[in-house]
């Protein structure tokens, strides 16, 4: 089992990754405090495993919340299930919420759990490789709105996070593909060598080499936990995980929701902000097209969906969070490996880059 | 102007206590920082207020949400206006929201600046003696679930609270009478000479004496203060502010929210858990009578609506916050100006209290 720490003073906690993990009381018994817990899953998530998670919580009163399935459901709606079935079977404060599933399960189990009462205790157990490598670091939490993605939400650091890595073995290859997208993200944006190590063993990643996941999944929260740690609250240079972020916003909001995964969105995102990256002359063309071929080998789309246009981008994109006093922020890869915010951007590469990538 | 701060490391903000203070830029514009300002407020309030604090915004992106007045509209739907409103004018997370109004609006202003974006900026500018002397200190945010009032919310701190006596000579005696509950609080659960003082000045209060006032809020956000800055987050001593509360709260559940005035039920709740303190033989029939009479001359209520049973009571206080792993948790008076958290009292004086004030 690796184990990794997250430092965020009162707010610290344990990420610890294995195989197995989900039948290890030891993983989650020190980290609640009273008899009452509340399991915030899906069905699909809750078929394979929930099992497994009611036997080591043996000795707790356990609510079931089963919430459908998908990103479209990932709003103000349905976070209010969450706390009508918290308030009908009367948790208190000293509740536990646990949220297995992946990062929308997660997303909303760690929102609701921040709200709830103002406030309870939170553990996390994702089951998606994009969960195990986002969002169990860091502590963003919330939900969608039809106007924005993510636009609702708190920062909410979980008690314990628990990643087995056994839960892979039922990912479909579509959704491990996404979990890719971001684990290359983080080699681009402040690890070249990790990058490196992805150009030669990302076949191993694709054919779920046990060791090589898990090597990778330790490698990404250990680069997510270094900037967090650094700036909790995004504040600044946290805004660089956003990479290839406020492009693919743009594409999830236009299918709106669920019909791209986060990370297909965030793959296409990617090569259109390493476009602009070329274009403002920081990158050489070989960069994007070794990145437009890394993602091919890992089965990702490297263009946006044919129906969206040039000016959508824009005004989607408009309204993301990383817009400052109305001046659109995007983050630019300065060299492979190394990232920068940037709002001093020329406006017409940003436009040719639309043009260029909506045919 | 008197002045105060809440410390709370670097959640710490300011009060302004004065008259006029609405037009008195100095008292705002050092904690906006964007050029972007939403101000929440309702229809009511609005039309008293809003010109002035406009004038003093002049130079500023100004968004006006007006919401429907009353607590029964103090939930996740209401909300979500508020964030519609924030991302059709295109909001950033430089923006600040102000809320204009009582309890209602700050509580529901300050959880969508908690949430939106997960956090902005917040000034809040309580227009009732309720939320001058209450939710301007402490930093609880929230809304209402029909199964239980503030169950969903935050504690999040403002960045200035300005209080301008001057916007009480709009409020109707009822209104005023309600937040005279909660001063009379202060002094009955850890300030015994402010309670002496009541006792006797109790008239300049509700004849709106400018000076006795002024003195009243200083020194419930004073008493306030002192207890939120032990425990902000209400692990422990700050239930102490609740007193009276479980009880109120069960009265504005079973009437639905909005009939009642928030500080009316907390009248009624006073005097029932006096009641139990007496019974638990911590304080004398005496001093019930003294706090009824007190309670009287404030033109408060003292018996809880005549369509409320025991049965009522118990059920609703059982799903209160203050519930620890289902036992409840009510705060009790050890003597007049001392209170004390107890979940050890007699079952039976609960229900003898219940019976004796239900007719």
């Amino acid at each position: 089992m690796l184990e990794l720490k997250v430092d965020l003073a009162e707010r610290s906690y344990p990420i610890f990754i294995g195989t197995g993990l989900l039948s290890e009381s030891d993983c989650f018994l020190p980290w609640i405090k009273g008899r009452q817990v509340a399991i915030v899953t899906n069905a699909t998530v809750a078929a394979h495993y929930l099992q497994l998670i009611q036997m080591v919580l043996a000795g707790h009163d356990v609510t079931i919340i089963t919430l459908p399935d998908g990103e479209q459901y990932k709003n103000l709606t349905t976070l209010n299930q969450i706390f009508d079935q918290l308030l009908r079977q009367r948790h208190g404060r000293q509740t536990t919420l646990v949220a297995l599933g992946g990062g929308v399960i997660g997303d909303m189990a760690g929102f609701a759990a921040a709200c709830y009462q103002r406030g309870v205790d939170f553990i996390q157990i994702p089951t998606t490789l994009l969960a195990q490598v986002d969002s169990s670091v860091g502590g963003k939490t919330g939900v969608n709105h039809t106007l924005g993605k993510n636009m609702i939400g708190a920062f909410y650091q979980p008690n314990v996070v628990v990643i087995d890595t056994a839960t892979l073995d039922t990912l479909a290859d579509r959704e491990l593909a996404a979990g890719l997208a971001e684990v290359i993200k983080y080699g681009l944006i402040g690890d070249p060598s990790f990058y490196q190590w992805l150009l030669t063993n990302i076949e191993r990643l694709t054919q779920r080499d046990p060791e090589a996941i898990a090597c990778a999944i330790h490698r990404s929260c250990q680069n997510k936990a270094r900037i967090v740690e650094a700036d909790e609250t995004e504040s600044g240079q946290r805004a660089l995980l956003n990479f290839g972020h406020t492009f693919g916003h743009a594409i999830e909001t236009h299918t709106g929701y669920g019909s791209w995964l986060h990370g297909e969105a965030v793959a296409v995102g990617m090569v259109m902000a390493a476009d602009l990256s070329r274009r403002e002359g920081f990158i050489a063309n070989s960069d994007v097209n070794q990145l437009v071929d890394l993602l091919v080998r890992v089965n990702l789309p490297v263009t946006p969906p044919a129906n969206i246009g040039p000016d959508d981008f824009a005004r989607l994109m408009a309204v993301d969070k990383k817009t400052l006093n109305g001046q659109l922020r995007v983050v630019l890869l300065k060299s492979i490996g190394s990232a920068m915010i940037c709002d001093t951007f020329n406006q017409q590469n940003l436009r040719d880059c639309f043009e260029s990538f909506c045919s």
